[in-house]
């Protein structure tokens, strides 16, 4: 456990983020879905011609934390392939980010449990751009790119107490602890494995 | 140049951050300092003394941003070793977090106009925690270290349109471009190169 004297705790932390334990949650399984690996190739034609009709392309991920005895673990969905994923998407033209979210996390987790009435809105934690087609994200707008090709936001969404997922049989949720997560691209790829960077200015809170 | 139209930018963007050229601050030079490189067991030494007499050490550090043509840089302190620093250091007993970044940025930089008037509050970038004496720093509390050693706060410090700084000969203050620092821990040591991604929240505005 960890504990401070109230006068070691400086006034200028961030925002608090309520977690809650992961014996809260439910874990269920539906069939599985046809997750379809695309060639490098027909990706980056297929995001030429996405750009060319709607524009910048506009994603939205969450970051959801849970806690095991006090350690936070943020909750990923692995893939048949075993890459890493948050929960969440691409925008539909007009639709906000808010919206987005919703939909998006709601569909993927199979869950109408995460936004209920007691919802609290979400803090953003870094924007990733993309500057080509063809290009890795970087958490910066490239120079001398005047229409970056993607534009992904990560937003922290607090977890109700209790809630239960229902995951597609040959994906699953994981609960992976923010030290394996850190410094550790190589596993988790560049965007999340600097989530605990994106974290480090809260204070976490463990319900 | 970057350049969105309104419909493109999100309402969900983080503070801006209002950032000058370089082309406004002047840099001079005074007499060298010495600096000691402490070896490895003697820090150790010296932080469990200090640990002892003072508990947790406090650290502060200034996120200075400048830009040229539009990139954006960070200003560090490179010192006689090679080594790159934030400006910042330990507060005192009692001092606060604003007070001590305030004195030590000053003291760093020799320069009076900073925290003018006209100054706005930094924004919390990350904390870093030390868990042990002899260990590395996490942007997380480690789990079981009831006691972290030293916990740093990283602040934007945001910089007045004009200001001078003057360095000891031996200390350099250089821009660094964001994409520069970016994964580059290898050169920039951890909390250095993760400034890129502690930043991609905000709306950078180039004045
Ligand atoms: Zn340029
Ligand atoms: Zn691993
Ligand atoms: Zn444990
Ligand atoms: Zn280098």
């Amino acid at each position: 456990s960890i504990a401070f004297t109230d006068s070691l705790i400086s006034r200028a932390v961030g925002p608090t983020i309520n977690i809650y334990a992961l014996e809260g949650y439910s874990f269920g399984s539906k069939d599985a879905i046809t997750t379809t690996k695309e060639r490098k190739s027909t990706l980056e034609i297929r995001r030429r011609e996405r750009f060319e009709r709607q524009g910048m392309r506009r994603t939205v991920e969450a970051v959801l934390i849970v806690h095991q005895h006090r350690h936070p673990h943020v909750l990923l969905l692995q893939l048949p392939s075993g890459h890493f994923e948050l929960p969440g998407g691409c925008l539909n033209p007009g639709e906000t980010e808010l919206e987005g979210l919703k939909r998006k996390v709601t569909k993927k987790l199979s869950t109408n449990e995460v936004f209920g009435p007691k919802w609290e809105h979400g803090e953003l934690l870094c924007m990733w751009w993309r500057p080509g087609f063809d290009t890795e994200m970087w958490p910066y707008q490239v120079p001398h790119i005047t229409k970056p090709k993607e534009c992904k936001k990560l937003f922290v969404v607090p977890l109700p107490q209790r809630c239960g997922f229902t995951l597609p049989k040959n994906i699953k949720l994981v609960a992976v602890p923010l030290f394996e997560l850190y410094d550790n691209g190589r596993h988790y790829g560049p965007i999340i494995s600097s989530i605990p960077q994106m974290l480090g200015r809260f204070n976490l809170s463990y319900l």
